[in-house]
């Protein structure tokens, strides 16, 4: 079987690892100079939305995947008319408008903060009234890693941020006071057979993500995680990995957004479950039986970000499992992730306490 | 770093997937037309003694290793003339002859069989009076999976065993009524550290490996193994993964032989144990700390032999892996291996039970 993946980021290159294995064959579409998935699959180095490129990448595919949540819709659809196209081009379209998004949970009696979409000064206006602050102002399309956000706290925030974001399609969301940020990975098979992990705790640095524990929240938390994520993945009519990130408030989440696709928080999988995020979507590509989401211990896991740490103190950490992207150094890139293992809470926060993390571990603000 | 791998075969395609998230970068030197590689290195398809392609394969290499143990050893050393080696050519000339070997036990205090090496027909008779029946008799050089051996229990087998392997170098070893197989694979870093895995239990069918499960032995036969390889590894200054078979005999260990490299007996480290062999062969080669060789819970693998099983059932065993090594089937070729892990022996022995795995577990014979 061979699958198409639109991307050959790191998504994609941990795809691959994971489905060599399998016995599965990869084709990949990214316009880039390098890949991170170069030497690993063949690649069409076309635009996402040049149907040339498409037409030649789609040729012979038993079906096509993507490992980001940008790829034009009308690319998605196009590729969707000719062969089976997992996740659903209709989980793209919602993933990629903040509004569209929040309304879908909401259709969905899934949480989220108070939001209005904002196109003209007047409406901003109208919604900072109706809204209050503090709130967020976002754009509604092409935000990620905390791009295109501004955290409103006093009027002239709000006179700034329109200054900088004024004139998009923009969305304001009240600000939640939040306990912590989690997140769920959850997969659905071609049968509608489902399976989810436990949640993660992330923090960020500077928008992106830079730790993962897992598994994080109560069983309370745990049962509502997996309701929201399987009525998303219904309504869909989903196949592969979905994830959702939500905040907490008083004991419940709040759903702030989902990529339908496998996740930077879901990455602690690779050594700290039965089987990893990479697998199943592969798996529910596949039509396979999903594999167990159990975890094994508890994991910790480190975005790798701007330039490496020297790796032999890295690996030397007990449980340590390190993952590198072959991506050259640059600020603000994600280059690799590790991933720290243990059996117990107690035993991973002691092995977290070892120097060669001290520069990964120091407290992140968290955004 | 780029590491040249002599041979490539599913112990190479399993090294690079083990090394490509530690940023390893591989070549690879096989003459076959596939290689089990293509797809994640590049590889030069010359012939092992093949000096112009050996001098391709080891331009800009920062040290090789390889995987298989027939490499010639005077190419090994031409190598080993301009770039680090590892293991060292020595351990191949050992691993090799089947006599210098037992002799190399031998002179480690390490327990073998009683053995004769055999050339002529009168060494061999002698052989034969001092030995006495049942015994083996093996040709020194060449043999893998059960090939070119006999098993003597009378007279007559020791005359057809002649007319089929006479005239070549020999070895008549005793038949050791062995308890079980067992086997240790152990590793040793540039710096000189060690570190053992849990010794696994090992079945054969038609002379090829069949099942590995692990951990087995107890805590004495644990320590004579690690004790045994210990002084294995520091004889021969090694670096990278070796492995020792032995035959258990009254609750002590007979060495039957060694292979100087990652090894089929230890692909339940994959799934089974917190660093896999092929990590930690790699993490040796870097001169990278080595990682964890505690198992993480029980393991059984068995080999996908000759054709491959439907692969939704396996793939609903709980605590199946699923390893291919993109091979086109063939009687008696080694197409992939599943590993069943489980928390408890008691759990795995349940998932044994799984009816997908009834072909892979039916008893087979222990040759």
């Amino acid at each position: 079987m061979t699958i198409g993946i639109v991307g050959g980021g790191q998504l994609g290159r941990m795809l691959i690892l994971a489905g060599v294995p399998l016995g599965l064959r990869f084709r990949v579409l990214d316009p880039v100079p390098e890949a991170a998935t170069d030497g690993l699959a063949p690649r069409v180095a076309g635009d996402f939305d040049d149907f040339a490129a498409l037409a030649e990448f789609h040729r012979g595919l038993d079906c096509a995947t993507y490992e980001f949540e940008n790829v034009p819709v009308t690319s998605a659809r196009w590729l969707a008319d000719r062969l089976p196209v997992f996740p659903p081009p209709d989980a793209l379209a919602v993933a990629q408008d903040r509004v569209a998004e929040k309304q879908f949970f909401r259709d969905l009696s899934i949480p989220t903060p108070a939001f209005r979409a904002v196109q003209e000064r007047a409406e901003y206006d109208d919604a900072l009234a109706e809204i209050g602050l503090p709130a967020v102002l976002k754009t509604r399309r092409f935000g990620y890693d905390g791009k295109g956000q501004r955290v409103l706290t006093s009027p002239a925030d709000c006179a700034r941020a329109w200054e900088q974001l004024g004139g998009r399609p923009l969305i304001l969301e009240k600000f939640i006071p939040f306990t912590r940020e989690l997140s769920i990975v959850a997969v659905r098979g071609r049968s509608g057979e489902s399976a989810a992990y436990p949640l993660a705790e992330n923090r960020h640095r500077n928008g992106i993500l830079a730790r993962s524990l897992a598994p994080a929240g109560t069983d309370e938390l745990q049962s509502e995680a997996e309701d929201f994520a399987r009525r998303v993945l219904d309504r869909l009519s989903y196949v592969g990995v979905l994830a959702i990130e939500f905040f907490e408030l008083d004991g419940h989440l709040i759903a702030n957004e989902m990529a339908p696709r496998v996740h930077n928080s879901g990455h602690w999988t690779i050594d700290g479950a039965a089987t990893s995020q990479f697998e199943n979507h592969l798996r529910a590509l596949a039509g396979w039986p999903l594999g167990s989401t159990v975890p094994t211990g508890h994991a910790a896991m480190f975005n790798l970000i701007g330039t490496l740490p020297a790796l032999p103190p890295l690996l030397a950490v007990p449980g340590a499992h390190l993952h590198l992207y072959g991506k050259s150094p640059r600020p603000g890139r994600k280059l690799g992730h590790v991933t720290i293992v243990a059996p117990t809470r107690g035993e991973l926060e002691h092995r977290l306490e070892h120097p060669a993390l001290k520069s990964l571990v120091s407290e992140p603000e968290s955004s």
